[in-house]
């Protein structure tokens, strides 16, 4: 029973949608707040990933989100994601979504109501049939912004069945051409979920010329599970995010049910369009963002997913690898691949290398600063990995027009001495000098740049990750500054730890800077007051 | 229909036994592996948190493996944890688990024989028929050491069903007492466990009389649906590992499966021997001792598990913590408590900021040297958390009798400069010093050290973490040497990164001493040659 829908037409009845949140729900939580340039980055990636529909934010929520989702609006055509933005129940909301949404060749209004009686009393202060009407206005309204209008009940899980019914029935009826009931809170099971949508099936007239969604969350760490038993119930769209962020304990993660999907067919007869061998490539482009790793053993893509240690599964891999591997490391973009760099590859070589990491399409003129950053890290160290090289990339291309550069930088610390800094800035062209003692060398850094570029940032948050192992690894470091309730992340990578993390409080500072010349688009100032 | 078991007597149908495998499966993950003193912490931490079994390692692996069961044995009384250790169903095996658990109070010889005809064929080049015997013969041996015997069979959930019923029915009638049929790759769903344990639970006679056993690996991200799945059909056992650790992508969670059970009591009317309050602390723990922190959005034990930072949930929380909390963050360790210490703080406010964190138990000269460094620590950073204190005690307590020390330190980096360091040593009471430069700061201290110290262990891993945030955050960086196939882990934290770098070397090389000094404890010759 095929179902005709605005965005993809008719649709098999095996086909998942996979919608992805990552630059939504996932961007909400603490920490892994993405600017508009990183937004655009993994957008891109999700789209070479073959999601279906893209999150691109929370369009009323600051001009930063309106501007994000335009601009992703504005960068796909017609061939590839529809683009969503979320909404509240209520005009601004939805005439913001609307706007920013404009440019989009693939567009979906996103409108979210609360259906708990929990919620409904506590958080929104209305009655069931307040609900109803604003269920039927919004998505009324939502109608005359984009054909393709999706509904979600938040925390639809613990919401009265029989209300859950009238709610997405008036939905449907309003236009609503995607039915998402999400489990808010984490708190399903999978008999929840099979319970839920069975439910809604049976009863709801209309729902059968509608998509049914899921939304998981991962509280108590049976999301994939809840989205895989979802599927089984009749749902053909699936919410999730890479790495599995999110609020809380995050979402379902995509590559784990992607991975499911695929790895138990026979089972799980479904067809989706993601690409399983760019999911690490993704994973790893989501962690250079947001400088968090995933742990080492996260499903597919932790650095342990494919590796074995004990003698007993060593032997047993050797002999055959399906004794111990479901699925092949190659399918979801491990490569077994060693070729490596080293001082001596040349331009065509680096060129070849950054073709077979996916990064094909980059310019002349980025190509030369990351083949000029690599003869440096190369000079410096024996063996350069792909995860050397993808990181420069990644670094070179994020990286913006800088005014602040770092001109020098010399820094003593010792046991028992008080760290020492000096350093020279250039601001815009013109040298600035910084001296100071600090707790530790970074400190000391930092204290420096300050002196020599005074803001009044706060430090949020100062991570480091070695990118490959060894005593002559790059270490990347993550430095995040606020200002003003703005966050942004600089990214720094060298082979010592003080010039990586110095690199990053710079990157961060060009960043900020950036935000501040940033105005709100008239495009939001005209969505809020219609 | 209650089970009498050997080790827990009149067993009430509802109560789910938790058999912690963090120590054995967890421990054998690349890059996770551990000393005998942290392992004996760990089993502390984990007797404490209510665990019914821990599973301390495969005493045939390693002399070193034999030493920890062995010592773990020993350290539990009648009122403790059983103690259990791998085995393969061979004699050597099994006598070798047997005489490590000689002295525990409470002990389990676990034995595994893989089932699944892929393994059989491959792995094991065995008939059914051999498997079938090896069984009986293995499990009647395991019963000559211990009343308390399981029996596992591997890759037990890509069985034939039928030749599954007969692999357990030969366990039973040979005397074991508990059955486990692992997913040991990560393959099955929830409804395959539910299939497998209702066909063993109406095929196999005797089932009745022995404890059911679940223990699932997280590839496909469904170990914790399936361990639930597993109790609703009929499973009275539960393996997992603290913060999910364990081969590939690890383990069901701890912590997951526990706080499912807890918060969706209404469905899983069970109980458990889990005091949930202790959850943070052991993971933790762990964390600390392995150098690998849980990602921010790992359920239950992450950083944001409990964070709202959306404007919608921050709203809504504030109103009612239930409308997006389904489980309280105290009712898992986290304090809402904020008393900090500082530079003024005396030996009572920090004894009883130990007491508190749940180090009560710590002897004078532990709780002296805690302080001292405390008070270092102090005069550095202007606020000390509950996680720099967690950190430092925990640091104490796992370094040992050191013959090596960092005497002196001196290191001068920067931008355009090669990285120097000089160095002092005392080892065994003697100076020595050393004098490099680098690619990095920390290359050049540890090419210092190797200077000083000549040694030809291999840097295996360099991490580094902040225990809190702010520039003038603790660095931990764990550093992780390779000699002879032997692995060892150090600890260093400072305000200053490179200081606790080598801190970290230091640690480990001395660990490394520690480990070549020690020879094969008698008893393991004695159980080899059984």
């Amino acid at each position: 029973m095929a179902i005709t829908h605005p965005s993809f037409g008719t649709l098999d009845d095996n086909r998942i949608i996979f919608f992805d949140t990552t630059l939504r729900d996932g961007e909400q939580s603490p920490g892994f707040s993405m600017n508009i340039e990183e937004k655009l980055r993994m957008a891109e990636a999700l789209a070479e990933l073959g999601v279906d529909v893209i999150e691109a934010g929370f369009a009323i929520a600051s001009p930063g989100d309106f501007e994000s989702v335009q601009s992703i609006a504005r960068k796909f055509s017609k061939d590839g994601p529809v683009v969503a933005s979320l909404s509240r129940a209520n005009a601004a909301d939805i005439n913001a979504s609307g706007e920013a949404l404009k440019p989009a060749a693939r567009k979906r209004v996103h409108i979210v109501l609360a259906t708990s009686d929990l919620h409904m009393r506590v958080k929104l202060r209305m009655s069931r049939d307040e609900v109803l009407e604003a269920i039927e206005r919004s998505v009324t309204l939502g109608r005359s912004h984009a054909e393709d209008v999706e509904w979600s009940a938040e925390d639809g899980s613990r919401t009265d069945p029989d209300f859950l019914c009238r709610c997405v029935e008036t939905a449907i009826k309003a236009g609503a051409t995607t039915i998402n009931i999400p489990d808010t809170v984490g708190y399903s099971m999978p008999e929840d979920m099979a319970r839920i949508f069975r439910d809604l099936r049976n009863r709801v007239p209309g729902i059968e010329k509608v998509v049914l969604s899921a939304h998981n969350h991962n509280d108590l760490g049976m999301a994939v599970a809840n989205t895989v038993a979802a599927i089984q119930a009749g749902v053909r769209q699936i919410e999730s995010t890479i790495n599995g962020i999110g609020e809380r304990a995050g979402n379902a993660s995509l590559e784990e049910v992607a991975m499911a999907l695929r790895t138990r067919h026979d089972a799980l007869p479904f067809k989706t369009g993601i690409t399983t061998q760019r999911i690490l490539k993704t994973s790893r482009l989501l962690a250079t963002i947001t400088g968090f790793d995933v742990q080492p053993n996260k499903a597919i893509v932790g650095r342990n997913a494919f590796a074995h240690e004990s003698g007993i599964h060593q032997d047993g891999v050797l002999k055959d690898a399906s004794t111990y591997e479901i699925m092949t490391p190659e399918s979801v973009g491990w490569s077994t691949n060693s070729l490596v760099l080293g001082k001596h590859s040349g331009r065509a070589a680096f060129r070849d290398k950054l073709k077979a990491l996916g990064y094909g399409d980059l310019g002349d003129n980025a190509v030369n600063d990351a083949f000029r950053r690599f003869k440096e890290l190369a000079d410096r160290k024996k063996v350069v990995y792909d995860e050397d090289v993808a990181a420069l990339v990644d670094d070179e291309v994020v990286r913006g027009n800088d005014r602040v550069k770092l001109a020098g930088l010399t820094v003593a610390t010792g046991l028992g001495v008080r760290p020492m800094a000096t350093l020279a800035l250039e601001v815009d062209g013109e040298r600035r000098d910084g001296m100071a003692t600090g707790d530790g060398a970074v400190d000391a850094t930092f204290i420096a740049i300050r002196q020599a570029f005074p803001h009044d940032a706060a430090l949020k948050l100062f991570a480091v990750q070695s990118v490959t192992g060894g005593t002559d690894a790059q270490a990347r470091v993550t430095v995040r500054l606020e200002e003003g309730g703005k966050l942004v992340d600089g990214q720094g990578a060298d082979t010592d730890t003080i010039v990586a993390a110095a690199r990053a409080y710079v990157h961060a500072l060009n960043k900020l800077l950036a935000k501040r010349e940033r105005t709100a688009p008239p495009e939001f100032q005209k969505a809020l007051s219609a």
